[in-house]
């Protein structure tokens, strides 16, 4: 039912520090990366919630670093949709090096929907509509 | 028992987004930031673990955004140490928001203890001394 | 005449990579530190300029790297401005690295002064003034 | 004869600052996944150099920006070997913005080679063969 999407991020020399791993804040980015390859995936972008005045500030993270991630490694982000609620949602993930071919790292984020007077708005109809939406219906869509 | 390091920090202007705060992934580095000046309020730095070889990777993480933080805020990280373990440590985290004057964030980090061989190794008691240091401790030291 | 401004900075682990020395491209978030510390030196903020509708976008970056600088140095980065035209600026910087006592970076940065609209526009005459300040006078004023 | 490499990258919400478009600092990352798929593209990797003891610090960086880019919008860096030297070398870089259709930055980054003392060395007669193979060249190799 809550089918995920795949995003595949090669690491940046830039997003290594000097233990000569990843840095613990960009697997933040590359989550974020993966919820806008998730969006495309259901036939919609962020960028177009946005132009619509929605917004989906992050309010909490959560990530567990379980292996090791370097320069160079392709890693692929899973991602999919935990929970929605009203003006939440809860977006999972799970990073597989496939370089090593370990799963590298698991978290959650919780954001919630906001409208352009920055205040927390109920997710309106159709795009809750797009929320459920599988990759497989959106390809079936006339 | 466990006394707080408070570090400052300006918010720079690449710390921001589009969306006009802070992007949810610049936190971390401020975390790691406040991490530093709470070892150095002890007497220690985390360079210098470093050159003993003793590396403090980051295992988890958690944060709430619970306020905003833009550019040119000032911020007041408060750090301290929740827990220690045999060969792992918990530091919490609080961002107070000078400029708006809220708490806007709360937040913690697990660590383990890694030697240079990339394994976990049991805090040597030494550096447990020094984890459990209080600054006004050190202060006071002969 | 053109007095420069000095911002001491000191070095995230975040900012280095697995080379061991900071990331080049982090450099530029010091050059604009640097900058909002030479405008607040001259009694005005540029985030209050952004407030009045005026934007001052990089246009042209110029960097020589010299020296090194590692996780945990004290830089002191020096700024001041090189040229003022009509619709644009040039800052001119160096940074000093105070643990290595090295000069290691040279550079400058050419900014236009954009209005809201996303146009260039002629440097308003106040503005004018306070980029033409230097931190002496303005201590001085009633 | 020295034929580009073309790297497509997608902007991503955390490169955007609260102007609406990429931060100055980012583009740097861009150049340097460039240069990454420019050595791949020859066949060889700049991790397998470091692995060999060969370092390539930027010793100078040079950027125009010439026009907008936009979350998530997708941008192609061009990349080619502007000039080799003894122990030097200089890429040239070229950022066409694929949404806007326009040419929006233009570049260069100079590096020394360094050998693992970190003094600067020759460039090695076999590593200045692939910095001089052409794509086709090594398509076209038994």
């Amino acid at each position: 039912m809550h089918q995920p999407t795949f995003e595949r991020i090669r690491v940046r020399y830039g997003e290594t520090d000097q233990m000569g791993h990843a840095y613990y804040a960009n697997y933040l980015f590359w989550f974020e990366q993966a919820r806008a390859a998730w969006c495309r995936d259901r036939g919609f972008t962020y960028k177009g919630l946005e132009e619509r005045g929605l917004f989906l500030p992050v309010v909490e993270v959560h990530v567990r670093y379980k292996g090791m991630v370097h320069y160079d490694d392709w890693i692929t982000v899973k991602v999919w949709m935990g929970e929605v609620r009203r003006a939440a949602m809860r977006f999972d993930y799970e990073i597989v090096n496939e370089t090593s071919r370990q799963i590298v790292t698991q978290g959650y984020t919780w954001h919630i929907m906001m409208g352009s007077e920055q205040r927390a708005v109920t997710i309106p109809e159709d795009v809750r509509g797009l929320l459920e939406r599988n990759p497989a219906d959106y390809e079936t869509l006339p």
